[in-house]
């Protein structure tokens, strides 16, 4: 476990677009209030949504489209540095009308509804490659 | 993205009683403690569970009923006023015996066990009719 | 609804070393920062996850084992005191290449990569028998 104390600077509520992109959204909301890292937590639903697995073994992530209206029971992530931008590293889980979830990173999904909390640390998170799993990782 | 800078006021952590309804729970903390906006985590497990689904076309809410022991995998939401009253818009993830997830927008649903951190803030968040979506939102 | 204030001590990020387990990781970063109660969220992959149902009849946790590599869509939980050590309750949603999801009690997983939040709370929680439920509940 590699772990530091962070001290929080500043909080957020947003409210994303209806028709803009949920991820885009996330990192608009960083780059505006120029956070340099955080985590945050957001629920809504999108129009649909493009959903990543990670191949651990083929060091690459494998994409799955929905192309339907999905809620989003949960959703959160954080933000950081990567390739000199700021990144919203974004997990959720969705739903059908049915109830059944899907889940896993989200790519991106066009935003129905959004609804979003942010904290932002005074120091930042800052990705690099991880040899060891192919990842872009932060400490 | 419409976003707001927040501070945080006070946080608790909470209990749910067994056989209270799950989303009841969470607004009366919100009423005891008299927080009128804030963002709520929560984990347990239900004995039932009436899960919503927004049809975007439609704008309306579809429900679905589960009549069975489930797990609160993850649960998120927010509290704010909506029509002169504290309503805390949840979400959640829940789960069968085989793991099987379900999720959505949780009406409501018969506390087995739950445990919640709940943060509020200073300012009070007020949903309002959103012409777009035909749903309430705030901001 | 049994609830309590509770003021944030310190707050933590934390990345999760490949191959450990999921867990135990959450429970070595409370041992080793002395965190006697709090709350995290964490998100990432594991190699493997056993999750646990609660049966609310028997009052007993029935096991279900995923021999497979899986997303961690979302986590969330709470550390406090149960006979005498430090434990982390751990709720997980995880996800198969296909988006399907899969949640409930983690009661371990190896990791592949793993980012955590956790908060810590001045006063501790303690986790006793209950009764009503057979389960080892704080407040």
């Amino acid at each position: 476990m590699h772990y530091r104390e962070v001290r929080t600077k500043r909080e957020f509520v947003a409210r994303m677009e209806t028709g803009a992109d949920w991820r885009e959204e996330l990192e608009t909301l960083a780059e505006e209030a120029e956070i340099d890292a955080g985590f945050f937590y957001a629920l809504g639903a999108v129009q649909d949504a493009e959903i990543h697995f990670y191949d651990q073994r083929e060091k690459a992530y494998d994409a799955v489209t929905f192309e339907e209206p999905l809620e989003v029971a949960a959703c959160m992530g954080n933000i950081s540095w990567l390739d000199a931008e700021r990144f919203a590293h974004t997990h959720a889980v969705l739903s059908r009308p049915s109830g059944q979830a899907i889940a896993g990173h989200l790519d991106s999904g066009t935003v129905f509804a959004g609804e979003c909390y942010m904290r932002e640390f005074e120091d930042d998170l800052v990705r690099e490659p991880d040899m060891t799993t192919g990842l872009d990782l932060w400490l």
